[in-house]
């Protein structure tokens, strides 16, 4: 993985324009500065047989591709009907142009390795990458947190069969079961009961249909429910029973219903068992038998709900169709050790979930059996969770999601469309000096307003749709059109470093006002002294006193949000004229490390390992977390294991009001982690 | 059950004459002394539609009747086509006859229950009950001692759907799962995909066909076996995978086969989580489904096997199909307390279990389809197990298996043909005044002729053919035609009583010779005196020496072996006559107890509960088994806990041939159980 270079590596002939758009021209132009990719050919139930005449939309090619430049993944999913122009491309930009024929060398990658590994790592790296799927509920998906701490998972693969699988650790799995009735059942025994070959035309069918006429119920046997033996009347007793005798013609959508159902029960009953049996309570559903297919969600979900009474959810991966190709690829880039990196959804270069009702748009169903996109972007580091979280496991960073409350949803998103013309202008501004900027910013601008357009209709297309995923979205899509630091100019963030006297004075006082406002009401100081303090800090701060300061900042630009190189910079010239600072460096009671973040909020459970580590090191006993993003938008109810203060201005009028305050108001949210002697524990002051 | 009556009730009408035979007239007759019956309707699949007009032959009714004089349990298995034959008769015989309408009252009893309570029962009653089916050993089935002991099992019902039921004691049970893949499946999507209506018929074509050919099977993807997971390659990847894509039609059979693969592994697997789950190795599968068919059985046997590896058997039950109707008959019995007594098979009015390889005798196939009889007699007490068992549950009373030993086998049919005149020229003569006896003993010999014909074909058809079973179903057969002792006037046993004092004299030297040939060895009397010595006798022997003795004799009448009741009455006689025995009995140092059989052989397994107990009181620490039947056809592989010793006189060339040595020897089998002392433990002299 050394190969993929870093953001400040050449650009050579790039175009700064990386938009990717259909059709496949565009989508395979992207390819064009891959030094490794694998193209992982998934032939469908018919056993790896190819045959170019054969135009069977149904099989997907799927393209793994590491581009040089941005060290970003890019796996593209589409139709074998696209698999002569991918190999155009490939003959006419990847390959000596002096080489006429493609010699395509096929390593045969053990399938399950490749899905495990390729599991491990959506799991590890995508938040909000599984989900419980709800089909009656508001929201159709709730998304479950993703944590570091993964294993022990049970996988269940339906595939043509099932594959069940326990995953323990990293390189640790065992096949524990499978069943021959998989999708491949559905598919074979659904065509020869209803002639209908194709795979989505039989899920199309089994959802008119009614499992009742063909199945026959425990009422059809005892007239009601089996009450003895805890059985309802409407439980199926015996699939298909009821075309056993009877002389009737059935239709081709009850049977397939019924069908459905006996496969998706079985599944589900077999998945409950061995959960049960090995003790495992996180269960992954992935395989072309569910691949975003509502009706098969929603039958294993039921299923695993009936036999385990809730004890055990089915989880689906947003994912997951790309678990093969992910897997393939970190196979082969093993020697560089993927895994000492972190990695982060990009929501500009991603498709995202497609909406699954069967009212949706058909035009975005067909999308996702044709072309389908995720882009991960590489972080140089790993990302843990921050040592003083109280339950890393129940941790949620954002405060408010906006998948299930449809009015501050609402809100947001016009908020960001109104704010749209203000980042455009400012983006333009960021580059003055290079005249195609303004055409670039007018594609951000159709881009990020489609994503909100988008996200309009499908929240929950990159998980549960949070302030804090709209602010990421568009620094994504900013970074798309080469705008990766659209405030560079702006002097909210650099008037410490351009005028250096006046607004240290006022960042100093502002700070010390800061420190009485906390030890006015008789907070911080009742104790002894703390041992070590971490502040996160966005676009103002700095303070040193008797306690060890720890200052995270972030890796990378986000709005005016000061990056850690920036402050570094700050802090050497604060220190040349303030000997507080310039102490509290020279003693090592001072010390500026980065988030690991990108974002103008705050991901308390993938921090920079080094932060963690110091954290730990400097046995940190107070967390202050301030600003908007980091302490409202985010952990407002993140609980610690020490004392925390957050701490912010509500400069938004309408979550002033929902937090039944004014515009203007200070929060400081003081808390002390139960043992210990806690205070008031949420403030709402005017300013 | 107390209105059933006892051996000795009134006869009063009832002709002598008890042969049950085909067809339905006789059949039903001998329902015409029941005073209770039950009649259980098993209408598959349809959920209880009954039509009258409907002429299906795969209904089957059942009834089960409990016969006044003897006793004795009857159940009929037949074809709906005859209920008309049944009703008639009840109509004739059972109802006062001025009633002109039959009104039939349904008790609808609870289904589970009754099919766990007959489960239990012939678990508990019928030795061999339970079996494992190997279709390419020698000898299809292996079956499985019975022991009291029978809690927990599981018990896998296969009908329309599955139900999975841990029994864990008589009355306690819970449906711990299921499935609706069942037996209901097989014929509901077999009638779709192959246009066959009739259940047999569909297994007919399936053990025709070749699942492979519709089935994917793992080397179809990976070119061979998938090595990585385990996966060989012939193992199903997915049931009916090859029928999503190919155009071509498939066959009835490969269908058919290819979906009974599909439902027997699905359920065999669910059973082995199961029983993994709750700790269980005993696992019962019944239900039309399995009902006597071997494809069934074979493919059931073979999932259980590749599932647990062979941790688990997959055990079939021979009366299986009766379970529901003795559960509702002994539901409805409940207040007699059907479990204080114990029952026996009855060979000569039970039907035994039909051959299921395909070449069978069509008509012998058809008639399990009709009519099947199972007779069970009623024992008075409870039988356990002799408190000095080494290991209960491994003991097995017969020497020889003649299912597995197709040489022994054709030598003792030949044997029990060739004495067959003499039996019944001896049966004539114990009912000297009866004119019509020599025709009754002319059905006798045919009756057991023919069973000893059908054995020849099917040894397993009441289980393990053994020696003992031989001289059972000759005692049943001869107590069918009112032969109940046939020994009765032959001096042999009565000698002891009609001659007092000679073979008194000859008796007593021989049990001294006895004795001394057991102690001069030095075995008996190297220790201090045995507290107390169990003999179970034949037709010879009584013993008084300081040791306190238990004389364990047979309760009814087998061959000439003396019974407990004649046994009281010569012992009194000779009491009379010797003051060791009279002090024995006075100082109740000797003690006459009924073994609770009724068999010139000896099951230690079944043993009458006063025995037991007053085995235990006495502190029994020497049991002496003698006799060809009870010391060598059986127990002669018995291991006791305490000192014991087998004896008999090897009166057949054959056996002592075998045994390698002479006609006439004497065989003593001195075995001290591991942990004292040990001597040589087996010794043939010439006697």
């Amino acid at each position: 993985m050394a190969e993929c270079g870093g953001v400040d590596s050449s650009t050579s002939g790039h175009t700064m324009d990386k938009s990717i758009t259909l059709p496949p021209d565009e989508i395979f132009r992207n390819l064009e500065n891959a030094k490794r990719f694998a193209i992982d050919i998934v032939a469908k139930v018919r056993s790896f047989e190819h045959n170019a005449k054969d135009a069977d939309s149904d099989k997907l090619y799927e393209i793994s591709v590491q581009e040089e430049v941005t060290a970003r993944l890019h796996f593209i999913k589409f139709e074998n009907a696209y698999i002569e122009t991918c190999l155009d491309f490939i003959r006419d930009h990847l390959v000596n142009t002096e080489t006429k024929v493609i010699k395509a060398t096929v390593d045969k990658e053990d399938e399950m390795t490749c899905l495990i590994k390729g599991c491990n790592f959506v799991l590890r790296n995508i938040p909000h990458e599984a989900f419980v799927y709800a089909k009656h509920a508001d929201s159709e998906f709730r998304f479950q947190t993703t944590h570091p701490d993964i294993f022990p998972y049970l996988l269940i693969n339906i595939g043509s069969g099932v594959s069940i699988v326990k995953v323990e650790s990293e390189d640790k799995f065992e096949r524990i079961g499978g069943s021959s009735i998989g999708g491949g059942t559905f598919w074979g025994l659904g065509a020869l009961l209803t002639k209908t070959k194709r795979f989505d035309e039989l899920l199309q069918l089994a959802s008119k249909g009614q499992h009742a006429s063909v199945d026959m119920l425990v009422k059809d046997i005892y007239g009601g429910s089996y009450g003895s033996l805890g059985l309802t009347g409407d439980l199926i007793a015996s699939s298909f029973g009821k075309s056993a005798t009877a002389d009737k013609e059935f239709s081709k959508e009850d049977m397939a219903k019924s069908l459905l159902h006996m496969i998706s029960n079985d599944i589900g009953q077999l998945a409950c068992l061995y959960a049960k049996l090995h003790n495992l309570s996180r269960v992954y559903f992935g395989g072309f038998f569910i691949r975003g297919h509502p009706v098969t969600m929603h039958t294993i979900t039921y299923s695993i709900n009936f036999f385990t009474k809730g004890e055990v959810q089915a989880l689906f991966l947003r994912h997951e169709g790309y678990l093969g190709a992910i897997g393939a690829f970190l196979k082969g880039a093993e020697e560089d050790n993927p895994n000492q990196y972190s990695w982060g959804e990009n929501y500009a270069g991603s498709s995202g979930l497609m909406s699954v009702s069967p009212d949706m748009n058909p035009m975005q169903r067909a999308r996702s059996g044709t072309f389908d996109m995720l882009e991960m972007d590489r972080l140089e580091r790993q990302l843990v969770n921050l040592p003083l979280l109280q339950d890393p496991s129940s941790y949620i960073p954002d405060t408010v999601d906006l998948t299930e409350d449809a009015l501050a949803r609402e809100y947001w998103l016009y908020c960001f469309e109104e704010a749209l013309d203000g980042v455009v202008k400012r983006a333009v501004a960021s580059q003055p000096d290079i005249p195609e900027a303004n055409e670039r910013a007018e594609k951000f601008r159709q881009k990020y307003r489609h994503k909100l357009q988008t996200l309009r209709h499908q929240p929950f297309a990159y998980g549960s749709l949070t302030v804090r995923s709209l602010l990421d979205t568009r620094e994504h899509c900013l970074n798309e059109f080469n705008f990766p630091d659209p405030y560079s100019k702006i002097t909210s963030k650099w008037s410490l470093l351009v005028m250096p006297h006046m607004p240290i004075i006022v960042l100093m006082s502002a700070l010390d006002n800061l420190c009485l406002k906390t030890i006015h009401p008789g907070f911080l100081l009742q104790g002894p002294p703390h041992k070590c303090a971490l502040f996160f800090v966005d676009n103002s701060g700095l303070l040193s006193r008797g306690t060890e300061v720890v200052l995270a900042s972030n890796s990378g630009p986000a709005l005016n949000d000061v990056t850690n190189g920036e402050l570094q910079i700050l802090t050497e010239r604060i220190a040349a004229m303030d000997p507080v600072i310039q102490a509290g460096l020279r003693e090592d009671r001072l010390t500026l490390v980065q988030s690991g973040s990108s974002s103008p909020c705050l991901d308390l459970s993938r921090l920079d390992k080094v932060l963690a580590m110091v954290v730990r090191e400097r046995q940190t006993d107070l967390v202050i977390i301030e600003g908007m993003g980091r302490a409202i938008h985010t952990n407002y109810y993140a609980m610690l294991s020490c004392e925390s203060l957050k701490m912010a201005v509500i400069k938004n009028s309408w979550l002033a009001d929902r937090l039944g305050g004014k515009l203007f108001s200070v929060v400081f949210k003081y808390e002390v982690p139960a043992g210990k002697p806690s205070q008031d524990s949420a403030a709402l002051t005017p300013s």
